[in-house]
């Protein structure tokens, strides 16, 4: 595997086409930016999405290690969103300087004052393009088949039927063009093939205008019921662009719908609440067990508001061991390297509030190996970081768990030149040579 | 059904939805035209296959029929072939102005003179587009999975275990630049999982590069014991644009391996030999069963050479009744209406050798219906026809008949304005309001 150049060059063309092939047969395709159309009608300029054709071995130990945190993880996510006033007053500085988040804040209020009750409570990592986008053929029909999308569709489906109604849909909230839509028509084909749940798309504009509220609380959309909303949309501001779409989350949130994930449990995921439980006695407020405590805390990276004069100091004299992120969703703006130095000496100048709209991350390095990436049926050499997806659902009804474990995983492996191609996770673990680390989203290091 | 505008427009746009997203996840996709290394690199610019989204009701008595004909015109056409004086003599004056057809009575007579024995004989109607593109999503779904590709797939493992080797590969004659290539690799895909048989895609180029004939007349590809070829490509003179193919189609034809068609196979196919069997008594030679020599009869539509006085002046009194076809395969240039008076008037004012390159046919009037045609993901309403094609295989080694079924069938709908598009069939089924036709490419005929 390491020795990537002594590969056989017929049988690398081989693998690539044979792969290629696989891909096209089995619907594991996206739409091609370059073709106008490709984002909105299905099957219209469709090409192979992007995946490594080699997998890279990874510690048996440290899949084990993911395994027994996600329900202890998913434990964790459910105490802090039911936590209203630990949301509110961790957020409380970052709602001033990041319009998005406060925004959401707003919401959550709403649901707070109202003491609106989410007795049917369900969490699950957002199925994401990297769990899709990997590994020889057989191994992609696995996952695809097998694993990420049929175990995350029964997730679905059982959060429906704890809904109990069987004429209400499940409604996956969308963009208005989206080039990845092909997982979402996979989950919801095997939603309808194996559970016989119908699924409707709607963008949040559309659920506006089409959307309504009984006074029992259930939703609506176009005239159909609503059992479950999956957001495929919604976590990052240019998901709102008017007043519409901030009014289709409200509706949504005041319904009684499930929603995955409802506002309460999108605010336990941003990385200032991260940051928050990683500060001391902070664990201990949510969980019990001395030991789910400990395997929480010792696989945190370090992660530091850029309030704390020792962290700062550290970080301007060794920047290449930090990284900074904002605040907000979205990924892809992290600060590296002398520019953390440089932002962090800005901030330190100014002295205003906007420091709140980042966090402070221990910077991780993980195993670098050579691998090969497809794209537009090309086949070229990189750098790549392995990096295991591990999907956990969390299902409650009330004081009944109904399902907390893992529901499939995903090893991802991506190029370091490609990166800004891919999407951003809502929750994974990364690995270098010795921990399992959680994080918010990709760990986009470059060497 | 035959009030179309009255459809639902919601019901509609669903179903075309439906459709897409069933194309796109189950690989009922081409390369699309417009995007540049679509036909050469699998997995780029790919499209859904052009499909009609409703069926069109079919008579079950005809479907009947064309079942209970396929095994009769299997044998028929397998002594035809073993007729080597029949197909030279019935094709004589073709050669003279065909030049394809010429080389391939060429490869014909080469191999009268070394005597060549097929021991193994391996006849299928060509699987093609048309039957991959038509009706809902769930028939949709039975056709490609259960009926057409499996079986081909199977008459083809069928032969390959005839051969005898475990260790030879199928191979496919493919064009360079092939957009139709996913329905191909759907049957490789298919005979790799079912029946654990490798395949190889080589063009004729290709084949003259790396081909060889052992002296036991082996047929090595690459290196690769060839067990079956099965052409998708050399049925037109385009697919030989130089001596190269030329050797390659005499190398195979010379090796035991299975060819799907053999030569004789090629030539007992075309539409002189149609004509020949149409004529008082020829049937006879070949066919003994009268009941069997009547049903064939029954189902020919007139064919003839315009070298028949009484015809040529019919024609020209009645022009609408016949159509023109060029001897020579490939299709698309057909003579109709007022053309078919003006060509034949021309031939016999020049008085040439001309008029053996064409046959005179009676035009054949299906049934016309409006139909909903899916093309480029948009939908359009248009008048169409349908099609039953119904796909032989015959298979036999010395003595022993192993395979003489239909495999398979398709109803395709072909939209009257858009009939350019699709590919010619090798052989087919038509069907007007009374009759069952045999015809050896599409009925293009419009009102």
């Amino acid at each position: 595997m390491s020795d990537l150049h002594n590969i056989d060059p017929e049988l690398l063309q081989k693998l690539v086409y044979d792969a290629l092939i696989w891909s096209s047969l089995h619907g594991l395709v996206v739409g091609d930016k370059n073709v106008q159309r490709s984002g909105t009608v299905p099957a219209v300029g469709m090409v192979h999405a992007p995946f490594a054709l080699l997998p890279v071995s990874f510690p048996e130990s440290h899949w084990r290690q993911a395994c027994e945190l996600a329900p202890i993880f998913n434990e964790l996510v459910d105490r802090v969103s039911l936590d209203g006033k630990f949301l509110q007053d961790s957020l409380s500085r970052t709602k001033k300087v990041d319009a998005f988040t406060s925004r959401l804040l707003d919401i959550h209020s709403k649901m707070l004052e109202i003491n609106k009750k989410e007795e049917i409570r369900f969490a699950s990592q957002e199925l994401n393009q990297s769990i899709l986008v990997n590994i020889l053929d057989w191994i992609l029909e696995r996952f695809l088949e097998t694993l990420a999308v049929s175990q995350f569709a029964e997730a679905l489906a059982k959060a429906w039927t704890e809904y109990n109604n069987p004429r209400a849909v499940a409604m996956v909230v969308v963009q208005p063009e989206e080039h990845n839509m092909y997982d979402q028509h996979w989950i919801c084909s095997v939603l309808k093939e194996k559970h016989d749940v119908t699924t409707v798309r709607k963008t949040l504009a559309e659920i506006d205008a089409q959307g309504e509220l009984l006074s029992d609380g259930t939703l609506l959309v176009g005239g159909q019921e609503v059992a479950v909303v999956y957001f495929r949309a919604g976590y990052t501001p240019i998901d709102y662009p008017s007043e519409s779409e901030w009014r289709a989350r409200l509706l949504m949130e005041q319904s009684i719908a499930i929603k995955c994930p409802s506002i309460s449990y999108h605010l336990a995921g941003t990385k200032k609440i991260q940051q928050e439980l990683a500060k001391p006695n902070v664990l201990e407020r949510f969980l019990e067990n001395k030991d789910d405590i400990a395997k929480v805390r010792k696989c945190f990276a370090g992660l530091w508001s850029p309030d704390d004069s020792n962290i700062i100091k550290d970080a301007i004299d060794r920047p290449e061991l930090y990284v900074m992120k904002p605040q907000r969703e979205g990924g892809g703006n992290n600060i590296y390297g002398d520019d953390v130095r440089k932002t962090l000496m800005r901030l330190q100048r100014e002295g205003t509030d906007e420091d709140a709209a980042y966090i402070l991350m221990q910077r991780i390095f993980p195993t670098v190996s050579p691998s090969f990436f497809m794209r537009y049926g090309i086949c070229y050499k990189d750098f790549g970081i392995s990096e295991l997806g591990m999907y956990g659902a969390y299902l409650r009804n009330k004081d009944k768990v109904i399902m907390n474990d893992h529901c499939g995983f995903g090893q991802s492996i991506f190029g370091l030149t490609t990166l800004h191609d891919l999407i951003t996770c809502y929750l994974e673990w990364a690995v270098d040579k010795e921990h399992v680390f959680i994080i918010t989203e990709q760990l986009l290091i470059s060497q």
